[in-house]
This record gives C-alpha cells, structure tokens and sequence, in this order.
C-alpha cells in the first residue's frame, strides 16, 4: 500500500497550532501516514523541532494567512487568497495531497472545498459524522452543510453514507435509517415522506424510518435527515450530554455517600464522557465533493486531530471518491431524469 | 377561587386505569381539585373504592369505547362515538369540565381536540412541553402537532409558548428563542430565517437564535420550532438520556471502585434520572385550541397523572384561553395582513 498524504491546515481550531502539530507527530510515528502541515512555517517548524519530528515523513507548506473562526467563508474566499484552508486544498486539488484534515472555520473549509475541488456530478455534498450508541457508533449524514434540501438530496445522503459506512465501520450492508417522527412510512413532513418512498427504492439496505429516541440504541448504521434537523440534533446531544455530567455532578454533591461515589466512579465517568465526546471520532467527512475532507471539530485536541488524520489517509487508501461516484452515478442510472424532476 | 373541574381520560395510557384514577385521588385529595373520570363505570368505581375516594370531589363519566394507542385517529373518530376521548371533550366543549387530560393515544386526542373544541381563530394549534434545563425548565413549543409550518405558525408558537411561561414557569417577560443551527439572524433554513423576522417585529421579548446546545443550559424560556424538528429534539433527548444512564452504568459495572461508587450514588442518579424524565413534568398542552387540554405521555405513572391534572386546573384557573385569544388577536391585528400573506 501507497501511504497517503494528508494535508492538514495546521493554524485552524480552537487551540491553534500546538495540538494540530501534536497529533500530526503521533499520525505520522504511530501509523507512517505522510503529512504536509499548512501553515505559517517558522511557528510549525519550531513545532515540529520540540516534537523532536525530524525523521518522520512530515513536510511544511507555507501559507501565510489564516482565516478566523468567526470570518465570513465568503469574504475569506474572496479575500484570503494564501490562507491555509485555500493553500491545503490546492495541494489536493493538484494531486499533491490525497486529503485534506482541518479544524478551522468549517464554513470556509465546504466553501473553499467546494470551488476548489468541484462536486461530484448532480450531487449536493454533505457533512457525516459518527455518534456514540449503545452498541457500535453510527453515521448521521447531513449534519450542516445542507440547510434546505429536497427529497432527492436525502437520498444522496444515504448513498454517501451508506459508503462512507462500507469504508469506516466496515458493514458490508449498513442499515440505512430515515430521521422522522414515526416509524410507519406514512409519518414525516412532506420532504421526508418523499425521501422515504425514494429511498424504498434504492438498492439501499432501508431499514425505514428512525424515531429521535432509536437513533442511540444503535440498531441502525446510517441516519439520514436534512443539514438543519441533522446539525440541531448533533448540537442538541451535545449540549445534553455536557448538561447531564453537570447536572450528575450537582445530584451527587448533595449528599456525603453520593459524593465518595463520585469520586469512586470518576474514572468510569471520564470514560463515559469521553465516549459521548464528538471530538474522540476523528472529524466529519464532508462527502460530495471530489476530494477526500475532513472537516474537526474547532475545540478538536492532539487526540482528535491525530485520529482525523488517520480517517483521513483510510478514507483515501479505500478510494471512497471512486466508490461514491458509482454509487451515485448508479442511481443516477437507476431512477431515469428523477435527479431533475420537479418536486425532488 | 371556583374549584376547576377536570375530565381524565380515565382508560388511557400505557399502564391502564389503575394508575389514571391514583393520580386523580391525589390530585383532589391534596389539592382539592373536582375530577371527573371518564371510562367504565364499573371499573372506575372499583378503582375508587379501593382507594376510599369517598369524601373526595371524584365523578365518573360513563364511556363504553376506548381508543387502543396504536390506532388510527381518523378512524377512532369516525367509528367510537362514545371513546372515553370524545367523551371528555364533550364534557369541556358544554361547560360541564374546564379542561381534559388524557393519556391515551395522542394522535386521535389531537384530532379530537381539533373537531370537538375548535382552534382559536387563524392559529396552528400546537403542542408545549416542558424540558429540564441546567437552571429552570424550558418551554419547548411545538413538540408533534406540525409537520410542515410556515413561518407565521412559528410566530404563532412564540406567541402561545410564551403566554404559556407566564401561566406555568411564572415569568412576566418570558425570553423566547428560535431554534436554529447558528446565533446569527443570517443562519437557518428559510423557514427560520423568515419567522427570525416576525418574532423581531413582534412584542415578544425575542432573544434570536438559539443553537441545539444552549438549549438545556437555560437561558432561554420558550424554544420554538416546528413539530417535525420539535418532535424530533423531543425524543432524541429522551433516547440519549437513557441510553447514557444505560452507558454509564456498564462503564460502572467495570472496576469494583466504580461498583461501590454507583452503589453509593444510586439515589443521586435516580433524582438525576426522575429530572430528565419527561413524564414527570405534567404533560404537554396544546395550545390553541378553544379549550384547556393536556397530553400526557402514554407511559405516564400516577405522580405523572397527578401532575397534569394539577396543571390543567392552575391553566384553566389562570384563564389561559383568553389570555392566548388576547395575544393572538392583537398580533393579528398588529401585522395587518401578515396572517394571509403568500410565503408566510
């Protein structure tokens, strides 16, 4: 196997340089993937010297802008012309990179992706991102990148997703689920009831439609729903989670035995939270586009950036591109003009 | 004050009438509350009895059919003249009850609602809950009663949810929130971003744009949203809370340590898991009926049912309707047109 190259911008994020360059180091000791830091190149090569990296298959690429997490991606397109995010997509634009990792303004990672790698053929793209279950972790597809979408869109999520599924959780069949209200079909909102007799027939496995409370017991690989319910939900369990450790931690304050119960399970508590901590599942892929991204979390740590590097370079050595376009291309195929038709 | 009365839908729920009567008993017992049981007649009598409900301000309301929870709530109203449902609207729609709580199949109470009581002139109906936060509970407004809304049904929701907070949570200037996936006014899907500008131009105390994770921090009192999403939100937080006590529980069964410390925070996580749990809040309401009505979650216990008949009563007590009618009226009167604008 050919080791991938990862580009990675290594200004974006919450923490800014240091982690990024951090779980580049581990990436490339623990697992020999080559990565290319983008970024403003005395800062990273000082990085790079603490970490003692200079045998490792890391290189530097000089960009000497960066774009702020709270900057409009449209003004930084237009105006940063060298900064990371734009300079790490044209190395994987002209075939120097295989993929590109970033935790900076994600807004400004799907736009500049977008115009600098171009779409795959009639295809909205869509951010995935694995979630925490009883069982093992699923894929909930689109989580942003989407605000409105038509009945067609979701059916591409599920495509998209049910590869990325193939490649990241190795199903070979992954149990494709529809977000909604109810699990018979005749529940949803008009946008979704058409989702669901689209995506009925697909070659899918179509497990049919998901209720809020399944989508955690696991049962199901890929869930599909629009960019706004998608993104409202991740944020939604995320702000649960962090609430039910606060409000855990005040219940056992109350009394003595609680409290030494606490500090008995705290280990187990940690653990628990690190499970339902979004930033341990190596980033959201952002699929639809030709390019393999990977789109971290901002307040993403040495661990999280390491483990997105490492999806990443998967992501490239399956090939998931390819295996996108024909899945797509086939459906294309499969369902005549209903890519154009009025209504999907 | 006149003593409210209010009709139970006695034969609804998951857990049979054993529990619905419970709830009543104590309801008019510590509260002095005038309930009027509607069901079979023998059955509830029994019930009575064996609870010596004698002295207490307990009626039964005779209803041959009952509505099983999984039916079709067009075809219970269609077919069961005579459901415990339909009974108990009819006591609330001729004056002889104040307000209805049911427990029982959601769908057709809806529907029921909606035929017997009528809808407050122009308005979507919508259904309320309360949600726990880190500081008080949260108003979640609309929760199921709407799969698609346009943007003046979420000024309506606004509108309600907040004369609502003013009944339930006390609050003279209830500060009301629009879900979306960004605080800017620029971020949501057309939907939003257009209801973003009715409640601005609404004397709501509208405080924009709430993302899915400030949600239960509780800073916010009224959160509105479309039934789809609502729903959605409803129960993916219902499934992650039990699916974390679920994961925390099996972290815990692994070290000894961890072992003794859930033994000796078990009491603390069943007040953590009794906050979480949504049947402990008293039901939902559905606003915008012509009539105070309560749906209690099917799996309700009588501490459930006790609540929302406690609740029913303070909202037919506080005269809730006309307090709506005024809000919705003058809002009305307010945008001109705006309620039969195109696009709105």
């Amino acid at each position: 196997m050919c080791p991938m190259k990862v580009a990675v911008d290594a200004m974006g994020g919450d923490h800014g340089p240091g982690v990024v360059v951090e779980g580049a180091v581990n990436a490339a000791r623990e697992h020999g993937i080559e990565v290319i830091l983008v970024g403003q190149a005395d800062v990273l090569s000082a990085l790079l010297n603490q970490y003692n990296a200079g045998l490792l298959p890391i290189s530097i690429k000089h960009a000497s802008q960066v774009v702020g997490m709270d900057e409009s991606p449209s003004d930084s397109l237009r105006r940063k012309k060298d900064s990371t995010i734009k300079v790490a997509f044209e190395l994987l634009a002209s075939g120097q990179a295989d993929a590109v990792v970033s935790a900076g303004n994600s807004g400004a990672t799907l736009a500049t992706a977008m115009v600098t790698l171009g779409r795959i053929h009639g295809v909205r793209p869509a951010i995935a991102t694995l979630i925490p279950t009883l069982k093992e972790p699923a894929i909930m597809i689109d989580v942003g990148a989407n605000v409105d979408c038509k009945p067609i869109h979701l059916l591409q999520f599920g495509l998209m997703g049910a590869v990325f599924a193939q490649v990241r959780l190795q199903k070979t069949a992954p149990r494709v689920g529809l977000l909604s209200i109810g699990e018979e079909d005749s529940k949803g909102n008009q946008q979704v009831k058409k989702a669901y007799d689209l995506l009925v027939a697909s070659p899918l496995n179509f497990v049919g439609n998901v209720e809020g409370r399944e989508v955690f017991k696991g049962d199901v690989d890929v869930i599909v729903c629009d960019g706004f319910v998608g993104n409202i939900c991740l944020k939604l369990s995320e702000g649960l989670a962090e609430s039910m450790i606060e409000m855990m931690k005040k219940e056992m304050a109350v009394s003595l035995a609680a409290k030494t119960g606490y500090l008995l399970a705290k280990t187990a508590l940690h653990r628990f939270k690190k499970r339902v901590d979004y930033a341990e599942y190596g980033g959201a892929p952002l699929l639809g586009v030709s390019g393999v991204v990977i789109i971290c979390h901002g307040r993403s740590g040495a661990k999280a950036m390491k483990n997105a590097i490492c999806v990443a370079s998967e992501m490239a050595q399956a090939d998931i591109i390819s295996r996108l376009k024909v899945a797509l291309e086939e459906q294309q195929d499969g369902v005549g003009g209903a890519l154009c038709s009025p209504g999907l």
